[in-house]
């Protein structure tokens, strides 16, 4: 078992090295502001009762999953406050590889490689569906892929790195492929607040006991190292029951609960945050979208319109997506990007920007200079 | 696999619910400010830059890994930030359980419950050796039970439930005996800021490649809830780089990382926070400690003077620490303890109770009248 050092991380490193001005468009980390409230209850909380620095209920605040179970539709007991997406993808998958049949997770190519470093870690089989070339994800496709080996299929809604949104054709299609099958189909959702199509369809808009939705506010709270996420179960039934009691017992075991002060302040954000804070985000990145794709044009690049999250997928003519290529863009151009490569094997010939930075536009213009 | 309420809250379930008013002795969360400077880091990092907001290094924050090991006196390559010493300790127990020979987590009987619960749930076998009748731990004792399947052996000091504080002769023996047979030696100090003694020792003071030693702020700076813990990894060799490797891989797969804000409050409160902090604490509890073992002579009871942490083990005539007495004493006395038969077999006739409550002399008079 080696440790890993994710990829983005060499890309990182090379680009710090540099001995010019790099545009950084590796990192999926939010440039911009979380909302005010969530300032304003950390600040709170750092003047608490010691009470309220104890442990809370390992499965999280009350309050916190009271308030995520109302948004979302949901009974509070499905759902389990997690440290992040990332350990609420690690318990689902987990979860799902143990109870369901088969011994394999399916994932979809393009793969947010984190996905495919967790299912190589807890054993499982991985196999990988290609998406379509516009990116979408045909159901037909993973029907094709799932066999009765498949106990869990992932996807990941808007999606990184391919920027497109699922709607619900593709959710409830991915959905009847899981439970015929008998497979647990985790949707991961952390970039439901960044949709520009208004076309997001959640997994929890279908009733079945074969999901498991996860999330964050990451991404919506633009706090990626706080680690706040959730996973919202199935109810009604003995296998539904078993996934929660072994997701319960292993976060427990593995972490105790998660980090109270984190808690606190995203429970206040929530409820003193106008939907204004998340339209102000999206309109900034369709912003970025529009300077970025235009200059793409402007350099004769193939790419997939983003339709939700941070990420845009292009391929420039004889420019394949290695990393050799992606070191010569940062010397040559000044701009960093992910190497397709990095994704899987069906988009290797792409590159990935992430437009989470104020010179998005620097950056397109650079590109645009260098390909012309 | 069951979702295990843990037992502690069984009895809290049951004083709640008392048609009295019940003196909680139960669980182990400190009921006192923690230091100013933790508050004010808090403060301070809620007004931080939004990129203060996003992932630190996976293995945590290095000003707050460089500061630990300045402190310890050992390489900051060694440290891993994790979500307390809960995930510490998982991390050490399953690296050691995978990278040592043998299949057997070794024990110390009674044993905190945390670490039984876990081992049976990373599939370990499970063996045990007694503590002597002081409280204290025996190496001699250790060897007997230790054998070429045990691959993990795990002590706690100063201890919970026992109260003792083991000196350099006991960590070194049982370092010894973990040496002799290749196993890992897990020492879990979460206490280590409550010695009464002065002869606490670390096993970080003897180098080995067979030991990890866990930590956390959670008792130190009275915040359970935050969960901010390291682990202290071995140094040198295939075998030590292999279990931090597995252990990093791990954390990173699991959690990405621990969460910020606590990681960064954790570290203004180390850079700022005076060595009389820890000193009042420790006054407080020996001055509960005292308050409370005068009531326990005064009710006949046989009690091991505690050494450290928050506890007292104590044994009543005739009043065996079943759950229902437990219950009794909360509805006859007023007054919640932990049942001795949840820290194993070696102590099912005694009671413990937890010192972090400011009405330690009420729970003290009312068992003195009650056994009176």
């Amino acid at each position: 078992m080696d440790y890993e050092t994710p990829q983005f991380f060499r890309v990182m490193e090379y680009a710090a090295d540099a001995d010019r001005d790099v545009v950084d468009m590796v990192s999926g980390s939010p440039d911009w502001e979380p909302p005010a409230a969530l300032r304003e209850g950390l600040r709170t909380y750092a003047g608490a009762d010691p009470a309220d620095f104890q442990y809370p209920a390992s499965i999280g605040l009350r309050d916190l999953r009271e308030e995520i179970a109302q948004r979302r539709g949901v009974d509070r007991r499905q759902i389990l406050i997690t440290n992040g997406a990332g350990e609420a993808n690690h318990l689902a998958m987990l979860g799902g590889l143990e109870t369901m049949p088969g011994g394999e997770i399916l994932l979809v190519d393009p793969v947010y490689p984190y996905y495919a470093g967790r299912a190589n870690f807890i054993g499982a089989d991985l196999s990988f569906v290609s998406a379509a070339a516009d990116g979408h994800l045909d159901p037909g496709d993973v029907r094709a892929a799932a066999s009765d080996e498949t106990a869990v299929i992932v996807i990941n809604s808007p999606n990184n790195p391919f920027g497109v949104t699922y709607g619900a054709d593709t959710v409830e299609g991915v959905l009847d492929v899981a439970e015929e099958y008998d497979a647990l189909l985790v949707s991961d959702e952390v970039y439901d607040h960044f949709d520009y199509t208004g076309r997001f369809s959640s997994a929890l808009s279908v009733d079945s006991s074969n999901r498991v939705v996860t999330n964050s506010f990451s991404k919506t709270m633009a706090i990626t190292g706080w680690r706040v996420g959730y996973a919202v179960f199935p109810q009604g039934g003995d296998a539904a029951a078993e996934l929660l009691d072994d997701a319960r017992t292993r976060h427990m075991l593995t972490n105790v609960t998660g980090s109270r002060p984190a808690q606190a302040a995203v429970l206040h954000a929530l409820r003193n945050t106008d939907p204004e804070y998340f339209e102000r985000n999206r309109e900034r990145l369709r912003e970025r979208i529009a300077t970025f794709t235009e200059a793409l044009d402007a350099a004769g690049a193939e790419y997939t319109q983003p339709e939700g999250a941070f990420y845009v997928m292009a391929r420039f003519p004889d420019f394949p997506g290695t990393f050799e290529n992606v070191f010569r863009l940062v010397d040559e151009a000044g701009v960093a990007g992910m190497p397709g490569e990095t994704f899987g094997t069906s988009r290797g010939d792409w590159l990935r920007f992430s437009l989470t930075t104020d010179r998005v536009a620097e950056g397109a213009d650079r590109l645009a200079d260098f390909f012309e």
